[in-house]
C-alpha cells in the first residue's frame, strides 16, 4: 500500500512540476528555466515540511529520481505547451491536484514524524501549497494563496479530516483517499464557481464615525 | 524567571500575528488567509533561527499552541479591524512590539544554542525581522525592511546590548530588558520622528566626472 | 589545498556580499541595510544547501567571520559605490564571479555530504543561485534568473562537469578549477553577447489552429 502512495506521491510531483514548466513558458524562459521553476514547485512544499521536522537530508536527497521527473515534465511543457489551448486553466487544474495530494502525502510524513495534531494538519496545508507560494514568488506573479478563491482552506480541510480518521484508528488508506477527494473536490468546486469564504471588507461607514 | 520569558514570547507571537492578520485585511483575503499570514509572520523568524541552528522539530512544532494563538489573533483582527481607525500605524506598532521581543528571545536562544557572539546578534536580528519581511513578499508589499526608518539596526543594537551583558556576566533578565527596551525605543523613535540612519545616495558629480 | 578553496569561498563571500550592496545602493538603504542585504546574499545559497542536507548549525554559524566580511564590503561599497560609473555592470559582473566560486564550493560540500551525483549538481546550481536570487526578491528587482541570459545553465554545466571529473577519480582541485572556469566563462560569454538558450515562445499560429 505504501507503494502506492510513492506513486500517486510521484504523480503529484508531476503535476506541480507542471504547474511551475506552465508558469515558466508565461516568463518565456530557457529549458534550465523550466526546470528550475518546476523543481521548487514540486519540491519545495515537502523540502520545507522536512526541514521543520528535521527531517533532513530532506527526501529529495535519498531519491533524486524526483529531479529526472521534474526535468520529464519541464521537457514535455517547453515542447507541448504551444498546443495546449489556455495555459492559465492547465495551470489552475494541475495546481489543484497537486495540492490535494501533497495534503494528503504532508500528513502522513507529519503524522509518522510524530508532530501534534495541530501541527500535523498545519504541515499538510504547508506541504501542499508552499511550492505553488515560491513558484509564484519567484514569477512575480499573484500568489494563487492571495486570491479570493478558497485555496489553503481546502488543503487545511483535507489534511484535519485526515488526522481525524487517524486519531480514530482508521486505516491511513481511508485517510489518504478522504483527504485527496475533500481536498481536490472543495478546490476544484472553488475553482469552477468562484466560490470563496467572505472575504475581509472593510466597512468605511465605521471606520470614519 | 524562564516563565516570564515564555509568557513575553507568547505577547510577542500574538503582536506580529495581528500585524500579519492585518496585512491580510488589506489584502482582503478570507480568514484562512488570514490565519495563514498572521501565521507565518509570528513564527517565520523563529523558526528561520532554530533551523539554522539546526535546533529541529522547529520550536512551534512541540508548543502547537502557537498555532492556536496565531488562530485567535486572527480571528479577533477579522471581526474587530474595520473598527481600528488606522490599520497602517497599528501595525506599524504591532510590529515594532514585535519586532522587540523576538529580539531579546532570539538572542537568549542563539545563546543557548552556544553560538559565537556575532552570530547570536545576528540570530537576534533574523528572528525579529524575517517574520515580517516574510509578511511583505507574501503580501507583495514593499518589505519594512527596505523603508529609510531605522528597523533592523534597531534589533542589532538591542540584540548587541545584551549579549555584551551576558558576557559581562550580568544576569539574563537584565540583558532581557534592555534588550527589549533598547529596541522599542529605537524602533519607536524611528516611526514617531522618522529618523533614519544616513541612506546611501548617488553623488552624480562625482560619477559623471 | 583545502586551504586555497577556503580562501577563493571567502572571495565569493566577498563578491557576492559587494554584489547585495549595490543592490542596496540602489534602493538607497542606510549602512545596516546595506549589511543586511550584502549578508543575506553571500550565504543565503550555501546556508540552504547546508539546511538540505542536514548539515546545521549551517556554516557560518561556526565561522563568524564571514558576516564580518560581509560588513567590510558593504561599508566600502557605502563608502566607495559613487566613485564607480556603472554600478549595475559591476553587480552584474559580481555577480557571475561569485556563481562560479559558489557553484564548485557548493558541488565539493554536497559530494562530501555523500550526495548521489543528480543531487550534487542541483547544490551546486542552488549554492550558487539563490543568495542573488533572495537578493532581488527582497529587493523587488526582477530575479537575474529570470532573464533571458544564460544563468543557471552555467553553474549547472559548471557543477556537472566537475562531478564527471570527481566520478573519474579526478582530483578534486582539477574539477574546482574546470568547474569555476566554465561556470565564469559561459555566464561571462552570456552577459558579454547577450546569449541565451533558446527561449520557450508562444506560438500562436498552433495554439488557434
Amino acid at each position: 500500500m505504501d507503494q502506492l502512495f510513492v506513486w500517486l506521491d510521484l504523480f503529484g510531483v508531476f503535476v506541480f512540476a507542471v504547474s511551475g514548466a506552465l508558469a515558466a513558458s508565461r516568463k518565456q524562459l530557457d529549458l534550465f528555466g523550466f526546470h528550475f521553476i518546476a523543481t521548487v514547485t514540486a519540491i519545495g512544499g515537502g523540502t520545507l515540511r522536512d526541514v521543520l521536522l528535521g527531517q533532513t537530508p530532506v527526501f529529495w536527497v535519498e531519491h533524486p529520481h524526483v529531479i529526472w521527473l521534474t526535468a520529464v515534465a519541464a521537457l514535455l511543457v517547453y515542447f507541448l505547451a504551444p498546443a495546449v489551448q489556455s495555459r492559465e486553466r492547465v495551470l489552475i487544474w494541475a495546481d489543484a491536484a497537486g495540492l490535494a495530494i501533497f495534503a494528503a502525502g504532508g500528513t502522513i510524513a507529519a503524522d509518522r514524524a510524530g508532530a501534534p495534531p495541530g501541527v500535523v494538519v498545519m504541515m499538510g496545508a504547508v506541504s501542499a501549497t508552499f511550492g505553488g507560494l515560491i513558484r509564484d514568488i519567484v514569477c512575480r506573479e499573484t500568489p494563487l494563496l492571495l486570491r479570493k478563491e478558497i485555496y489553503v482552506t481546502a488543503a487545511a480541510v483535507g489534511s484535519a479530516l485526515m488526522v481525524v480518521l487517524l486519531e480514530l484508528d482508521q486505516p491511513v488508506e481511508l485517510g489518504y483517499l478522504v483527504c485527496v477527494l475533500a481536498t481536490f473536490t472543495i478546490r476544484g468546486l472553488a475553482i469552477r464557481y468562484a466560490l470563496s469564504l467572505p472575504a475581509y471588507r472593510p466597512r468605511p461607514g465605521r471606520e470614519t464615525p
